[in-house]
């Protein structure tokens, strides 16, 4: 079996249309604290592991950030490039994580099932003493880390996903689920040119309708940062760097459609945001793993990250990012990403 | 042998470092109006053979109807896509050229050469009577139009290739095409990354000079169109529609450029022009058959071509687009592009 992508998308997953379809995650257990699960909520007995390339394992880093997880759940960052193998490690000394001792994730998947052969994905929840994966389970992952790590959580941590505001925030990442964040994918992996139309016809619809929406209000639910925001963005903040050549998302670029350009910008200056961005690595995934898409794996130079640091002058919306908290410190050294360059 | 390009680009022409190098053409015959060549110019002898989608052949397009040739040297088009047996005349009813009685272009190169086994390229100039191809010699092939053909010229054709600017258009002619014409193609069929990031930066560098030098004219050579401008400007018109994405160059979209933008757009709404360019066609014949970079053959929908028809403001540069000329009346109707729709 060969493995296409962070979330395992390969060629069986396709329908006979030439649609893309993603397949459940392996794993979805959660890790609790009202004794609702085997894996009960506990400071340093897990290690988050993630690859900064991956828009769902970047929902956790950002979460993770926000809510000042970083003293009880450590995180494992892998590379930008997997093979058959799976993840791997090589950013790190000798390829291997520092606290798993793994050079592949398969390995943490393979010790919770040893016949497992489905897809390897992040982000991972793996057991520290036993070196086992706990979930892959990327959808629930960050509204556990929300509402079952609230003991953890940093003073001024934000309440990302407020009870009186949890059916909104469902709703609405449920349209950008399937017509942003897969979406997109639904465009780059399409195998027919109707499977292809559709998902792009949908993927803009759906942005049109967000930049409407964003013309008048600071964030998507609320008045503050959410759930909701975070899963928008990192989809987002990746446009122009592969979607929009890569996955043929290509109406226009992110820099383009001004109101969702600001929105992007914005967050990507709010501290949890942008920090937690390799725009390098991301680009060396998508193009150096897809080999289906691009075969020659040859990385594009541009385009140019940096002007996402430019003024976005949302602030006049009104809106508290952090409502009655405060914005997250800088990341622990061992975690900062490399300041952009110009490319 | 696999023909991967209109102008035979195959695996066998990249060098081990994975640069792209274009074959010569086959047939670098002249037809000339001094009795130095076996093919004399002569009204209604020859036809030109062309595909919307290519960049070489549109420059013989262009030329062709800014010197108002049309009723001396008629104009077959084949489709957008074609195979191992090369260009088709799939738009054709019964998929043959109505002149030539040929489906495949290949039929002609097979008459001048029946051992002939290399790349079938457009433009091609072919003799009716005898449908043989005379040549596929691209470079001269305009110049040849410009100064063989004086005879038939149309009252008030420009001269694209005055004899005291030749030296500064043949300059020009040379980084351009070197590091634009066929820069783009270095870029997309480079097949390692540092051939790909050395016509990368080539190109951008290219186009950064030519974007000081239209800041303050509004031609390329002299203040009148030249063959200079016909050469640059078919790349130009393709830019964001394949070469952005497809062949990955991305520092920016040629829309992001607002000198070079408005000199493409001002030429775009020249007379033989934009009215020889037929998005579609373009879109699909490098997303269709490049097959090497695009397994899957889905053509991307946008971009939203439309916005060439905006304004250019390039006219204040002074500049006089004919010259002592006139612009040539529209295309015969057997020749006309369909309307621009939006994406």
């Amino acid at each position: 079996m060969i493995q296409r992508d962070e979330q395992t998308a390969t060629v069986a997953d396709r329908e006979d249309a030439g649609a893309f379809v993603r397949k459940p995650v392996a794993f979805d257990t959660r890790i609790t604290s009202d004794g609702s699960s085997p894996w009960p909520v506990e400071p340093e007995r897990y290690r988050l592991i993630v690859a900064r390339a991956c828009p769902w394992a970047n929902r956790a880093v950002i979460v993770r950030r926000l809510l000042g997880l970083e003293p009880v759940l450590s995180l494992g960052i892998t590379g930008p490039l997997h093979d058959e193998r799976s993840w791997r490690f090589h950013l790190d000394p000798g390829d291997r994580d520092p606290v798993l001792d793994i050079e592949y994730l398969r390995e943490a998947y393979l010790r919770a099932d040893p016949d497992f052969t489905g897809g390897v994905t992040v982000p991972a929840v793996v057991e520290v003493a036993s070196r086992k994966l706990v979930t892959n389970g990327f959808q629930q992952l960050t509204l556990d880390l929300s509402t079952q790590w609230t003991a953890y959580h940093r003073p001024g941590a934000p309440n990302l996903y407020p009870e009186h505001l949890r059916a909104e925030i469902d709703e609405v990442n449920a349209e950008v689920y399937r017509n942003v964040n897969n979406g997109v994918y639904r465009c780059g992996f399409a195998t027919s040119q109707d499977a292809y139309e559709r998902a792009y016809h949908a993927l803009f619809g759906t942005l049109d309708r967000l930049s409407e929406r964003f013309a008048t209000r600071r964030y998507l639910v609320g008045d503050t940062i959410t759930e909701a925001d975070v899963r928008l963005w990192v989809t987002l903040v990746r446009f122009d760097a592969v979607y929009h050549g890569h996955f043929k998302c290509n109406r226009q670029k992110l820099t383009e459609m001004p109101v969702l350009w600001a929105y992007a910008r914005d967050l990507f200056q709010t501290p949890g945001f942008g920090d937690t961005i390799d725009f390098g690595q991301i680009k060396q995934h998508y193009y150096g793993v897809h080999r289906q898409l691009n075969p020659s794996g040859v990385v594009p130079v541009g385009p140019d990250p940096t002007n996402r640091l430019e003024p976005h002058g949302r602030a006049e919306l009104g809106g508290r990012p952090f409502g009655d908290g405060t914005p997250p410190g800088p990341p622990p050294p061992e975690e900062r990403v490399p300041e952009l360059a110009p490319a």
